[in-house]
This record gives C-alpha cells, sequence and structure tokens, in this order.
C-alpha cells in the first residue's frame, strides 16, 4: 500500500511521495462573513459578495463568497498541509475549475486533494510534473468547489 | 461589424451584448511589491511570494506574484470594466488557466478580454452563457496569464 503523503512533513516532501490515487482531508476552513466582504471588496466587488441586504435580494437569497475567495482560501490550505515546501517549483496552471455550490458566511469547509498522475519530466529529471484534483466540501459534504491542479515539484532522487 | 463591448454601459450590458470575436482590452494594473507579499502572506504563503531575500536566491531570481493574486486582480479589471453588472448571475467555472511568466513588482499588466462564444441557454431562454478568454499581458506584450471563463447573463429580450 502506499505511503500517504501526510507521512512525509512537507518540508521534506518531494515528487516521490506524490503517488497517484493517495487522498488527503485538510481543513476546517472557517468562512467567516467580514473576510469574505473584505476580499470581495478588494478584488471582486459585485453586491452578491459586498452588500448583505442587495444579496438577501438577489438569486442566492443572501451574500455568497466570491468563488476567488474561496479557491485563494484552498490554496493557504493547500500551502499549509500538501505542497511540497522545499521542493515546491512553480504551477503551470489549472484546469477544469468549478464553483458547483454557494459557499455562505457560516459554512465549514473542508480540502480534498486525490493525486491524480504523477509524471516525471523527460527533458528534465530532476522534477516532476503531478495533477491533484482538489475540492472543497461544505458542512453537508457538497462539494462547493473542485480544480485539477498541476505542480512541479522537484524529486528526491534527480536522475 | 458587431457593436464593441465597451458601446454599452456595464449597467445595461447583457447577453447580447457579447458577441463572439469581439475584443476588449482594460487596464494598467500596477504590480505593487506591498501588494503581492500582503496577498501571499494570507493565501500563498511561499517564499517566492513573501520573502523578496529569499525569493533572489530562488528559481525566478525575485519575488513573483502568487498566481491566485494575479487571477483576483484580473478579476477585479473585468468585474469594473467587462462584466454586465445588474445582468450577471453566476459563474460556473473556469477552463485552462495558465501563469505562463512570472509577474514581479513593477509590472503593469493590462486584461484582453475575447468572447470565444455566447450560448443562449435551451431550458431558461432569460439567460446565456458566454465564455471568454482572458489574458493577461505585462509591459513587454508578453501573456503572463491566460483562462477561459463562463459567465452566465440575463438576457435583454427575454425568451
Amino acid at each position: 500500500m502506499a505511503r500517504a503523503i501526510s507521512d512525509i512533513p512537507v518540508a521534506d516532501r518531494h515528487f516521490e511521495d506524490f503517488t497517484p490515487g493517495a487522498v488527503a482531508e485538510f481543513g476546517p476552513i472557517d468562512i467567516d462573513e467580514t473576510a469574505v466582504i473584505t476580499f470581495a471588496c478588494q478584488f471582486d466587488p459585485q453586491p452578491i459578495h459586498t452588500d448583505p441586504v442587495a444579496a438577501a435580494a438577489g438569486p442566492f437569497g443572501g451574500l455568497i463568497a466570491s468563488g476567488w475567495h474561496t479557491v485563494s482560501l484552498t490554496m493557504r490550505v493547500l500551502v499549509d498541509h500538501y505542497l511540497a515546501r522545499g521542493a515546491s517549483l512553480a504551477s503551470p496552471g489549472i484546469d477544469e475549475l468549478r464553483w458547483s455550490q454557494p459557499v455562505r458566511p457560516g459554512d465549514v469547509l473542508r480540502v480534498r486533494a486525490t493525486v491524480v498522475e504523477a509524471r516525471r519530466s523527460q527533458s528534465k529529471p530532476d522534477r516532476g510534473l503531478v495533477r491533484t484534483k482538489v475540492e472543497a466540501l461544505n458542512q453537508n459534504g457538497q462539494v462547493v468547489m473542485s480544480m485539477v491542479a498541476m505542480n512541479l515539484f522537484r524529486c528526491r532522487n534527480p536522475g
């Protein structure tokens, strides 16, 4: 059986530690109304994210978090608990980012990371690309956000 | 010839105003070192984003913005100038988000939005889905970030 990702401290984590099929969960993330409004006023100033009164009369019946806020909060959890710390190189990008349910103040999210693929670079064998399905779930078990993240990590045993 | 998106004020903009092939540019976005560090300390606390000294010795030879910061700054520009204000409904998600070049303090970005597809809903004919290729370019004309955004907008003439 594959060793769990969490068996390796983030400080020591390398490409080899991301085994396809491995699953890890992190959290909780508390969704705070003031934080929702503060983020949205800066980056996504739409009334459904910034104005509780207007949002109450809107399509979601209340304030919801900017999707970018939900992603950013999820990123924080991944940096703290999932990504290799010293061995993490840049991320080329993200596929299939979806906001499938509204995220509301008072919600408590957790993050589930599933290693989908781990492929050593042919051209630069000191590193490898890991694809991770990342899901944020609320307190009712609903997936509120999902994405497939690509991350480059250095190998423990290069080439 | 299709009317330019900017001919319709955001307050009056509806699904019908997003014509495939239409291109609009917005900006500038000034990348500020303090803002880069502040965002990253909260959401993406990796030394390449938070610590100028460590970043100078790292793979990019200096501090770079969190990719999520670049996306969030781009979102702010889209909310202010591109998305329909009253007629904007939720976004189902994003495809093919790519960070293709580092974004550094002192960079000046602009945002280019190209309408890729506009499809009226069959089941809910009062709204339609617009796909937009969004690109952020730096002062050297390099694409630093790109994504395909999905947005639901209400129609001016429903059903």
